[in-house]
């Protein structure tokens, strides 16, 4: 058998207490020489030192670089900035005939899309396909997503015009309107950029997951609810969002004349988009005719409306579209105007809901061909993008997950399908707006319509609930919210949720009893591993929090107490087993000293097991040691647990754990 | 040597593989028992089980009583209503005596007192006295406190006035202001009754005790400069409580004639109530000079004035206090009025401050007198008495920590001794009240400031300093928000920075790498025990966070691929030590699944040691154990060591460990 190699060089101690400790009794050293590692550690790194780290992580360059001079820290972040110069030296033309055929293929789902979403954001139609031009060309230098489709999507246009109008009402004024939004854009891409440059990609995740299945959903269906204007023909509207009021609108509008026609027009071309879609996905290869039946849905109503003059029976029309690319908005937007604030207000939530979707798209899409999205990066390119965008008269962009999976099957190698695309656009700008003269508006919202089932992710929720409750609540919570409320209301209740359940869990932490697996030197909690022996002379507790803090502190020290004068004719001493608190402020300290205390004051001994590395500094600082005794504090469990039996001589039914 | 006895009666394995294991190879069971036990373990409690449990406990009575009739249950709610009825029935001549004793030194604090502080809260010298009367008489028949002194003080005083003057000014509309002053006591103690009845005790810590020190002491240098009115015998002063205002004011006022017999009064009498003070400190048998001081210098300082008319050369004077005990002032409390829910947010601040005042008074003398305070009965009690206050003239009231050490040194045995207070004020106030009109103002400044330096308590924030600098923050923090902002600013700045803190805990979590302690199967920190040996093949880290969450996965995750893409080529297997987190979300999940896959792609084997009970359960339900394979989850880190050393056959460096 071996002996313990202990650093000290310390041998087995076989003047042991009368209890048979564990497997075997040479294999326990002095308890003394524990303590002491735990007590005489070196002191852990202080506030500022960490501060200094992070911030010097932060700001960090390649400076691994032998040789660094300016030049080559300026080529550094160049390459950093501009990924296009290092992917597009290993640029085939074999990649090139791919892009071409994705570029070709996205842009014919890209310009229905962007019309529809316009209309959504309460933008003439050629603003969509502005979005769509100059976004796309700016993330080929800068983004390192290779399948992202970049232009409008539903929900950033739904939050856009569901704000925005808030202050200026498009009906009435959309000059105004029109400048808020660019002002919107410009700031959005602001605050995306800052998110990137100062590493705050953090602030994206505190959207959980769960918080945006719902958000989605509701936002989904809100924007369904709003396409029930352009489906039915109506004149007016609300622009409230929520469904008690969109309903009411619909119900009050179709109790006055209305034509069936655009109805007509719009489902039977929502169940074309849904038909070929279907044949998309039965067969694989099929698929470009679920890509190209929106652009194909545009050309034939159009047609059947110009031939049958339809418009002249109430069929509503899309009318003058602007000719030519996107003109420069730089004079329109507007920093010092009395809504700049509100404008920054709705950019934040704008730019985090931009880039929660473009980062899952995209991160989505680089698991599949295994390779790694930095985040701080496309932060830099999006907001970039939005930058630019809003200087020429486009409004939010960001990644569209419906597009951007078209733009993956049909085989895309690199960015440059987005070039291909927005040169499409620019084409189609150019020379097909006259044609879209006859368009009917509810074929726009049939084709929204149809990307909306992409959004609800009914799966997703039965797993949140089967899985875990709370993250369902908080699913549910931005659903109802966006759905009765507004976005906004939705976003607030979301990430309240969220936060919420953080703070519940730091306030009300796991207080669990332990009892050694027999034979063992293991402590488990006893209700997760019911065969495990209990001492009833030693309460052995597990404190289940990282932080013992001011919010928690009070709790677990009656959690405690309550046991103890619960069984007081039995324990003689107590062990808190902390190797889960890895911090605590002042007041944790005050309630381990209260503690400690309270159970003298019956007469019970109090050991601390395996404190983490702040705590038995600052136990040391606060000079609880000194209370505690340096004999009391231990480095595993199974030592506390036998130095309290030995000090108390329990005898008897001990013996068999 | 002893033998496993391990449940399953499993025998010693001696096939393990080439690597030496613990102490002596006989002491390891086969590694599957053990996964068995983390796997097969009971389902943990649901959500709704532990809200059942929640709401069971909080609604409980005594129904371990085994008659229990609706007399027994009415008789044990009277009792836990009103403790008089236990504690009465052994009170003696002898505690009487000395409660007789006690109340009259009491009074002769209380009385100069109230008429300062309902000075400071703008009210007549007479609504100080009437808060000295009804709530000390509630509080006597239903809190559990031996030692309070019930009545106004300082900083609720200063927070009524600094809050309520901004609804209606007092110096023009002085009836408005009473008004509100009621309806917000009223409602202050329909709060304080809510949270005791609701057992929301737990809301009163969410103010750290190190934001509370910077607050007391912000307050307390706020309410000094206020008394500068008094002290210099100025009209005209600022509203706002902020060192600027009050300094500009104070400059302003001294450029224009004064009169500096006031301050000569002022000052005389503040050094003379100091000088008193230490005589009773270095003498404790004199420590009745101290608290007769200030009704003395009252009373001098009155008869001074009376014999000199120094009135008539510009000594501030009270002049009329009106006689008689509390009238009603039901009429005057307005619930349905526009300022109702301004009200209402003033009375939750006052509500949260006043407890937090009187449970940390009353727990530090009960603990002196070693008996037990229940939070949540004092908070009932609380609440009646301020109810009961605000029907007969009364503001706020809450314990005095100055009263209440003075009644405790006076030898108090009860609550009684506020009963003798308040028969005590009510004479003074059917007789003296005539006697006041010649009390010079700055006397009552000069009664507050020498109260005030029992507010600022330098020394803990030393040890805030010393100890924990996030706290030290958090003082400083409402300390100098209260100073340069105002009362409500320094309390959102010591309620914000203390969230923060607890959030920042969960967003950046500690994670540990791990080493062998030579020679015994205990994994520590290798930062905090350097002594501690690596194996190069194999990474072991903890995860310090006992929720792994939104807001934390994601930081989790990167740093753990950030140490392997270092060592790429060294690392064969990483072990997560999962004990300390005893939750996860699907967020948390969603992390897990992503880090074994990415680990997987650079042939890096996961496993996953001592999952705790909510982890492994959601484990289950998310179908990660299928993924992880069942194979490598393990009860213990040495267990989850071995195995990655015997799957990789690593040979050579790792035996020594």
């Amino acid at each position: 058998m071996e002996s313990w190699q202990f650093p000290q060089g310390v041998h087995p101690n076989t003047s042991k207490p009368a209890i048979e400790p564990m497997a075997s009794e040479a294999s326990v050293p002095k308890r003394e020489d524990f303590a002491n590692l735990a007590l005489e550690g070196p002191e852990p790194p202080s506030l500022s030192y960490e501060l200094i780290g992070m911030l010097r992580k932060a700001v960090r360059y390649r400076s691994a670089d032998k040789h660094f001079t300016l030049s080559v820290c300026a080529m550094s972040i160049l390459h950093s900035l501009f990924p296009i110069l290092e992917w597009s030296k290993s640029y085939s033309l074999k990649s090139f005939r791919s892009d071409i055929m994705a570029g070709l293929t996205l842009a014919s789902l890209s310009i229905p899309q962007s019309i529809g979403y316009a209309n959504l954001a309460k933008l003439d139609p050629q603003y969509g396909l502005y979005t769509s031009v100059v976004p796309p060309l700016v993330y080929t230098v800068m983004g390192t997503s290779r399948e992202i489709a970049i232009g409008p999507v539903a929900v950033v246009s739904l939050l856009l015009s569901s704000m925005v109008q808030k202050i200026a009402d498009p009906t009435l004024d959309l000059a105004s309107y029109r400048k808020l939004i660019f002002t919107v854009t410009f700031l959005t891409g602001v605050f995306q950029f800052a998110f990137g440059l100062f590493r705050l990609g953090f602030l994206v995740d505190f959207l959980s997951h769960a918080a945006i299945t719902g958000f989605m959903g509701g936002a989904a269906i809100v924007i369904g609810l709003q396409q029930l204007k352009g489906l039915l023909g109506l004149s007016h509207f609300t622009s409230n969002t929520d469904v008690v009021s969109v309903t009411r609108a619909v119900w009050v509008s179709v109790h006055e004349p209305w034509h069936p026609e655009n109805l007509f027009i719009g489902c039977s071309f929502f169940l074309f988009i849904l038909g070929m879609r279907f044949i998309g996905r039965k067969n694989k290869k099929l698929f470009w005719v679920s890509a190209i039946a929106p652009v194909l849905s545009v050309a034939l109503s159009t047609l059947m409306v110009y031939v049958t003059r339809a418009d002249n029976r109430g069929v509503k029309i899309i009318q003058k579209v602007d000719a030519g690319i996107n003109s420069s908005s730089v004079k329109q937007i507007n920093l010092n105007g009395p809504y700049v604030t509100e404008c920054a207000k709705i950019a934040l939530i704008c730019a985090v809901i931009a880039l929660t979707e473009a980062i899952a798209v995209g991160r989505s899409f680089s698991v599949i061909n295994g390779y790694k999205l930095d985040g701080n990066k496309e932060m830099i390119a999006m907001g970039f993008m939005n930058v630019a965008g809003s200087l020429s008269s486009c409004y939010v962009a960001t990644g569209s997950f419906s597009r951007t999976a078209v733009n993956f099957t049909a085989g895309c190698k690199t960015a440059v399908s987005n070039v291909v695309m927005a040169a499409t656009v620019m084409v189609a700008l150019e020379l097909l707006t006259k044609l879209l003269f006859y368009t009917p508006v509810s074929i726009l919202a049939s084709i929204i319509l149809s990307a909306l089932p992409g959004l609800i992710n009914v799966q997703e929720v039965c797993i949140l609930w089967k899985v875990d409750k709370m993250d369902f609540f908080t699913c549910m919570g931005s659903f109802l919210g966006v759905l009765f409320g507004s976005v906004e209301i939705g976003l607030s209740v979301a990430i309240g949720v969220s936060f919420a359940k953080v703070i519940i869990h730091s306030i009300r932490p796991q207080v669990q009893i332990l009892g050694r697996l027999q034979g063992t030197n293991i402590f488990c909690n006893i209700k997760q591993y019911p065969m495990v022996c209990q001492t009833p002379a030693v309460l052995t507790t597990r404190i289940d929090t990282s932080f013992l803090c001011f919010i928690n502190a009070k709790f677990i020290r009656e959690r405690i107490t309550g046991w103890v004068t619960e069984k007081l004719d039995e324990i003689r001493s107590v062990v808190l087993d902390m190797s889960n608190v890895a911090n605590i402020d002042t007041a944790g300290l005050a309630a381990l000293e209260e503690l400690r205390e309270e159970l003298l004051s019956h007469g019970i001994q109090m050991a601390i097991a395996s404190p983490g590395w702040q705590v038995i500094h600052k136990m040391k600082l606060a000079r609880l040691i000194d209370g505690t005794g340096e004999a009391w504090i231990f480095l595993t469990v199974g030592e506390a647990v036998e130095a309290c039996l030995a000090s108390k001589k329990v005898k008897g039914g001990d013996l068999e754990c």
